[in-house]
């Protein structure tokens, strides 16, 4: 877009690449991110707060490692990084896109900002989030209307809406979302970015303001698979501090990636949970489908109307638990939250134990009926989201948050591993995303899945370059 | 007690091993345990339905195994179970100790019942509960007030009242029960045998009434820890159709049985929550505690307080969860419940979806917790009841749920596996249960320490004589 001057590296893989070869330093780097932010941020809204001085005073110590990929323990070493205003960052304001938290300053970095910085990492700034994380249009009435690069009069998609902006637009190489209905992937599918939200418990929410103790994930989003899989090398550690932790070994997410899909069982999804979805969007999923039977791929078409019991059962957990998260500020000060976050949580509030206990039923029930679907198959593929990024005005945000999670809120439900990832475009250039998933702890799965198919097309790279 | 005769085999091991040398067979056993049913059952209420004919005409053809170790295939065969009146048994009315199913007859068995068959055991009954699982005296309204075969005056604990009642008394060599809340460990405890809930997803809930998805669990009663093991090895297996089954290796509960438990880390339960158990209990306990140093096990105490919050949260849930399971019942005739257990049902139905959110955080907070401790720790041993066998008449049963579940409620909900078997009796001959845990899996550890305990003392002896 107009302002925006092309970073000296497209991608964290090829920053650390010129960083290896001395042909470009950390400063660089945090001079082009910083200056995209302060002649495009006025307009997009994406930060809440920059790191300005304390980014430049970073990076410029920051000599590059000398051999990146010997060791992940430096995996990130000189890469400026945005972080959703939903993790805690020792002594910078972390608001959580909330009027409650406006002014709050954490004592200590929630658990993935410190193995960004132990990884060499240095955090850019804190971006816009949907108030609270509990939306997906980024209209935050508090800190400002994010807004879509590709057109500001649309929505970017969130709530982890500054993130995918900051991507897109070169304001970071790589960036931090949370996803409890699509939160990474919406934002990361309207602004052609890449964006995963891994298996459940493989990556610690400690210090990152909760909004649904059982739904809420991290991850990244990325200008590539590649990417993103660097990220959560970075990020994926067992936390015996976080409720949500689960001990499994760490994945290796960079050593296998490689475009032989050749045999690999892919369900495609269909049925009438589809049919709302616009030509474009279907279309573009078809496409996809066919560029992994051109690898080789075994695709097979699947009916899965079963899946609005998931997405509803996830929107009746959410608003129920972010209710119970918000119970005092609620009570206190419902004024102090923006219309359409204060209608969900009293909705939420008003949830009895019974339509919970029934939505954990069917959270069991889907769990169960995965776990199932994918003895049957290696992936699944489906779009990320039913359209491309609407307009800001016009709609009503409680309604977009329903509509905009359909396919993304049951893989919160039952914590599997999905992607969103480019795969086109509408005939205006709004970008499409496809969707890949599959089993529990299958990251290492996806994360290839969704790296042949960029090697394969040409959508990554378009995405790049046509902001 | 009068009446009772005592069986040909004290245990299923004795009776597997005068079967397999022609000494004994199913028939003996099967007359022998219709017999004690016969006589005893019409005070003691222990049975709601009993398979008199069928289980002589089965046990008539049953030819016993030659080799009966040699696989686990056949490991019960000829031996009389008997199950709870919340196991599908088809063609067999299952009550779920309810008005609501007094005539209720499955087409087909629960999981674990087709596994009993398939290991050769034989269905002798199904047992008296508490109405619908949701509660700990056994006095059913609508199928007779379960008695303590100690003391006629006295509750037998519950909800799998029967159960415990039918292997004390030898009207069955070993039993089925649910837990959710301590339902199969405190009958277990206040009548004087063994009982294990093993972890969650060990055994499936499939065709088993459910009270609460989230924290019911199917075990075995009996009079020994090894037949514990034994019943374990023939229902413990993975069930792709059941939402709560976990897939993980089964286990070889009778292959390490051993009492060598030199250098075990044996944490002992203390504080301010335990100080409302009576002297007699506390004292078994520390007794218990005492035997395992002399095994040459480090024991410490540990102060876990802590376990309140537990015990509250899983309290909130299983009224929550039965109030969902049972709302068309409660909306239409609420008038055919107990007075007890509507109370609860309803309390249940007024609970927010806060108020459960919190529990449920609560739930994960205490799993981390407890993985942690077992860091540190090989085994938990605590008293299983507070108090011994109270008098059926003169207390509220919501009360007595409450207070009999204190130490047993945490492991239902943090899914740890639990044994209860006796460790003494009070100076009137009550029977007093020590409860062994550890962590999610540990479910051999702990029926070893439980086997190890057994061979040190003469408690299990005792228990079995005492009736």
């Amino acid at each position: 877009m107009e302002g925006m001057t092309p970073l000296p590296a497209q991608t964290i893989e090829e920053a650390l690449e010129l960083m290896q070869d001395k042909k470009l330093t950390a400063s660089d780097l945090a001079s082009a991110c910083l200056g995209n932010i302060k002649r495009l941020n006025p307009k997009l809204n994406a930060f809440i707060t920059v790191q300005d001085s304390f980014a430049r005073s970073v990076a410029s110590t920051m000599i590059p490692a000398s051999t990146p990929r010997a060791t992940y323990a430096d995996v990130l070493r000189g890469i400026p990084i945005a972080v959703k205003d939903l993790f805690d960052t020792a002594g910078i304001r972390t608001t959580a896109g909330s009027k409650f938290f406006a002014d709050h300053i954490p004592d200590e970095d929630a658990f993935v900002v410190e193995k960004l910085n132990s990884a060499g990492a240095f955090i850019i700034g804190k971006t816009n989030t949907h108030e609270i994380a509990l939306g997906v249009t980024g209209n935050n009435p508090h800190f400002g209307t994010a807004r879509n690069p590709r057109d500001l009069t649309r929505i970017p998609g969130g709530s982890s809406s500054g993130s995918a902006i900051a991507v897109a637009t070169g304001m970071a190489l790589g960036a931090l979302g949370t996803d409890t209905g699509g939160s990474i992937r919406i934002p990361a599918s309207l602004c052609g970015v890449v964006g995963f939200k891994p298996t459940y418990g493989r990556v610690s929410l400690r210090g990152v303001f909760p909004l649904s103790w059982n739904l809420d994930h991290v991850g990244p989003l990325t200008r590539s698979v590649k990417d993103a899989a660097l990220l959560l090398q970075a990020i994926s550690s067992y936390d015996a501090f976080d409720p949500a932790s689960i001990k499994m070994l760490n994945g290796d997410y960079l050593g296998h990636l490689t475009d032989d899909m050749a045999g690999r069982r892919i369900a495609f999804a269909v049925g009438d949970y589809f049919a709302s979805a616009d030509a474009d969007v279907l279309q573009a999923a078809r496409d996809a489908a066919n560029v992994f039977e051109g690898m080789g791929c075994v695709v097979e078409e699947i009916g899965m109307d079963w899946l609005r019991d998931a997405a509803s059962a996830n929107k009746t957990m959410t608003q129920a638990d972010g209710a119970a998260a918000h119970r005092d500020r609620l009570k206190e000060h419902p004024e102090w939250f923006g219309e359409d976050v204060r209608r969900r949580l009293q909705e939420g509030a008003k949830t009895t134990s019974t339509e919970y206990a029934l939505a954990r039923r069917t959270q069991a029930e889907m769990k169960k009926r995965f776990e199932l679907f994918f003895e049957a198959h290696d992936l699944l593929i489906l779009p990320t989201t039913p359209i491309p990024a609407p307009t800001i005005e016009g709609h009503d945000a409680v309604e977009q948050a329903a509509r905009l999670t359909r396919f993304t809120a049951p893989f919160n439900l039952t914590g599997l591993p999905a992607l969103s990832l480019p795969c086109g475009f509408t005939s205006s250039g709004l970008p499409l995303g496809l969707q890949i998933v599959s089993r529990a702890w299958g990251d290492a799965k996806v994360l290839n899945a969704g790296y042949a198919f960029e090697q394969a097309t040409e959508w990554g790279e378009k995405s790049r370059s046509m902001v």
